[in-house]
Formats: structure tokens, sequence, C-alpha cells
């Protein structure tokens, strides 16, 4: 049986692969946004059921809009 | 000076307008989406800071994609 990716994870991969696109270290990146590293791994590791404040934040620090970062999910 | 209207605020009202032209009540709407009406009020209002997971829900009920409700904001 095929297991149906959490969406959590789907949208830490997302940050993931487009903050390391951006070549940011998730350090650098929590800076950015104004949030903890600890947080942002959270996220990215699909731990944190992230806050519709907090994707705003993740969104405008990467660059995209916040209805691209959650587009499909 | 103009005030930005805050996101919590404009996401709730958008919750509101898909949720009233639905016809459905907050109760029934609470009740659709597995959540507290008391919670649902609070969203309307933008007093909670909806979680990825809830914003789902909330998509999910009201029969919209997650990123058309977060167009925009």
């Amino acid at each position: 049986m095929k297991k149906v990716p959490d969406i959590l994870s789907v949208f830490g991969d997302r940050v993931r692969e487009l903050r390391q696109a951006k070549g940011l270290s998730q350090e650098g990146f929590a800076t950015a946004c104004g949030l903890d590293r600890t947080y942002i791994s959270g996220i990215e590791r699909g731990k944190r059921n992230v806050s519709l404040r907090n994707m705003k934040l993740i969104a405008h620090s990467l660059g995209v809009k916040l209805s691209t970062l959650v587009e499909g999910l």
C-alpha cells in the first residue's frame, strides 16, 4: 500500500529545496525569517505544524508567494 | 495613515465569506471540518494563527484548494 505523504513533510521538503536553491544555510534562513534555526529544522523535517503567520514569513524570505508555497498541498 | 489589514483577519474574512456562500452555519462548518465551533469563530475574527493542517481541513470543507484560500495573502 502506497503511503500518502504527510502535508507537513511535503511542505518541509519544499521549504528545504527552495532554501537550498537560494544557497542559504538553515541558520541564515532562520535569521532572514526572524525565526529560530531549530524551528526551521523542525519544519523541514515535517515535525512542525507551521502557522499562517510563519508560513507568510517563510514565503517572503524565500521570495515566493504564499499560494505558490502551498500549491498542490 | 492607511492600516494594513492583518493576514489573519483577511484569512478569516475569506473563510467566513466562503462558508456563508455555501449556506453553512459556523456549527455545521465546524462539524464538517472536524474542528470546534469556537475555534472557527476565532479564525473568522482573525484571532487564531491557524496551522497548516487546519488550513487544509478548512479548504477541503469549503471545496477550494489551499493555494486558492491563501491567494494574495
